[in-house]
């Protein structure tokens, strides 16, 4: 099957490597309908992060389950399945409390951008949608599987509610449906940190009222001015450097929340800078499979499109062309189909 | 009258001030019945961070007013007031939030070790009791001026809820009130972390139910073991160094609460590791205004006793002992009156 290999810096390919199969009682394996690239991948294609090569790459996900190991109950072969990053078992004392990526068995599922993938622990991890799909709604079902369930969990971890005033730093794929998110759950006022039109009319489709060009401390001063010099209610971090966590810490007003959701690479926070900001901060990897039921049906009664954020589409065999259009910022998104 | 001057590391001494009077038309002047040590009042006693020398001691106070300026609406002459460590205009963004330790007009109140104290927005800053209050009662009102409401904030920011399992970090005051905190908010499992027999005692007393006298790693190798593996649904962290915001945080299980008001000493966090650990993060200098009315309340009514961390009781003349006695873990807190 083809499936995409990281061989090292701005070196990936596609490869026929051999077909995945079932290796533990609890696995599935299915079929890919969709796949596509992350904005997390681009750090090991960058170079940056500690990182082994080659390594297979992809971890969103959706398709028809082809196999599933003796021990799985509720997953059947022929439902189509979206699951998310990690595999969880969705009985821990984690997983009840929402935080599915940090489950006690937790296994990070790769290789997605493949023709078939196998999931581990499959009855925790897979959501069945509905009926099978018609190919117009993959773009929507796909996000579910990482990119809206992370932009969702970063408005839910800086606690966003109706009639608030909510920040978006970051204007990647998770930051606008971010804005999305935020809308959805009734924010007020919505303010999209971005310097790219393209990405700023697509934060304006999503439901955002403001758009601020300005980064760092003249982006903080701007979004002060949007709220009387008070700052914003909730604030999601969707990048993961140190300028954007601290523009995002300094646009909060105290007592308001940072949803962090960017993978922090070189992030270091001062402790004493951070007591006195009175913000509350919370994120970590997505606990998408919390999210996913609503999100899966939030998309099959067609009341959100978050597949917008794929803006462009290629074959599978044609990864490296996602990779090279992300990295240098001529797509929002690469969607890739087997 | 008599004020407590701080003139450098362990070299703190009573002596003849001028009498403070009303500097602004906001400002009121109370004669204090009772004051105190800080736990933070350690940190410059001991040579740690910037300090500026001499300095007029101590921000935890109560009396009567004898002075308001014709600004001054609510506050009257002969009221019994209780404030805190930062006045407070009460009537901004930030006040209305709750959040009057960021209130845009807030200044710091020093120099409370003493016969008499000026305090700024007296209006926004000064809570009165419901009467003049018996003379053994001072401890417990004086309690709600800084050290309850701190370890009361711990657990608010820690988002403690009836039947979680919470964890304190530190067996100072203010943890020993953080224990008193959660037992009032309904807590099931109280884990007071303390090496120190009448902390521990006391802490019993304010209802914990376990006792942890390990620290680091082995310390939150115990708060796992007490739950399961789980880790604690909320910890309080009022301490404030990089090994006990370490304990606090590793001792919190995946999408539970840090709530931290030890004010950190160089504390540095790793954003990567935060991340993955999925604690909720929140706390800064306690708002003690938001809680004052309430605090004041239970101790009115006698359902609490929060005087009780006061294990050291000195004319105000002799503060040098005090210090000392904090210093050397002879006492858990100094009570002083003029």
């Amino acid at each position: 099957m083809k499936s995409t290999i990281l061989y090292g810096p701005k070196d990936v390919r596609s490869e026929d490597r051999v077909e995945p199969s079932i290796l533990q009682p609890t696995d599935a394996v299915i079929k890919i309908a969709a796949a596509c690239v992350c904005g997390s991948d681009l750090w090991p294609y960058r170079g940056i992060g500690n990182n082994t090569f080659p390594t297979p790459m992809g971890h969103e996900y959706c398709g028809t389950v082809v196999a599933v190991g003796s021990a799985v109950k509720t997953i059947k072969p022929g439902q189509f399945v979206i699951g998310s990053f990690f595999a969880s078992d969705n009985t821990c004392a984690h997983c009840h409390a929402g935080y599915q990526t940090s489950c006690e068995h937790k296994e990070f599922v790769g290789g997605a951008q493949a023709q078939f993938l196998r999931v581990p622990l499959a009855d925790g991890t897979l959501v069945p949608t509905p009926g099978v799909p018609s190919n117009d709604l993959l773009p929507d079902l796909l996000a579910t599987s990482d990119v809206l369930g992370t932009g969702w969990f970063a408005a839910v971890a800086a606690d966003v509610k109706p009639g608030m005033t909510v920040a978006v730093v970051g204007d990647g794929a998770v930051g606008l449906l971010g804005v999305l998110s935020a809308k959805q759950m009734g924010a007020g006022k919505i303010i999209a940190m971005s310097r790219h039109r393209t990405r700023q009319d697509l934060a304006l489709k999503f439901g955002a009222t403001h758009i601020v060009s300005e980064r760092g401390e003249k982006g903080v001063a701007q979004i002060k001015s949007l709220t009387n010099g008070v700052g914003a209610d909730a604030v999601l971090e969707c990048v993961g450097t140190q300028e954007s966590m601290m523009q995002a810490i300094q646009a909060t007003r105290p007592g308001g929340g940072v949803g962090y959701v960017g993978v922090p690479h070189g992030v270091e926070l001062n402790g004493e800078k951070l007591f006195f900001t009175h913000v509350r901060l919370h994120g970590g990897p997505a606990p998408v499979r919390r999210f996913l039921p609503d999100l899966i049906d939030l998309v099959w009664r067609k009341k959100i499109n978050p597949g917008k954020v794929f803006d462009l589409s290629l074959p599978l065999s044609d990864v490296a062309e996602g990779y090279r259009a992300m990295d240098e910022r001529r797509a929002i998104k690469a969607f890739l189909q087997p």
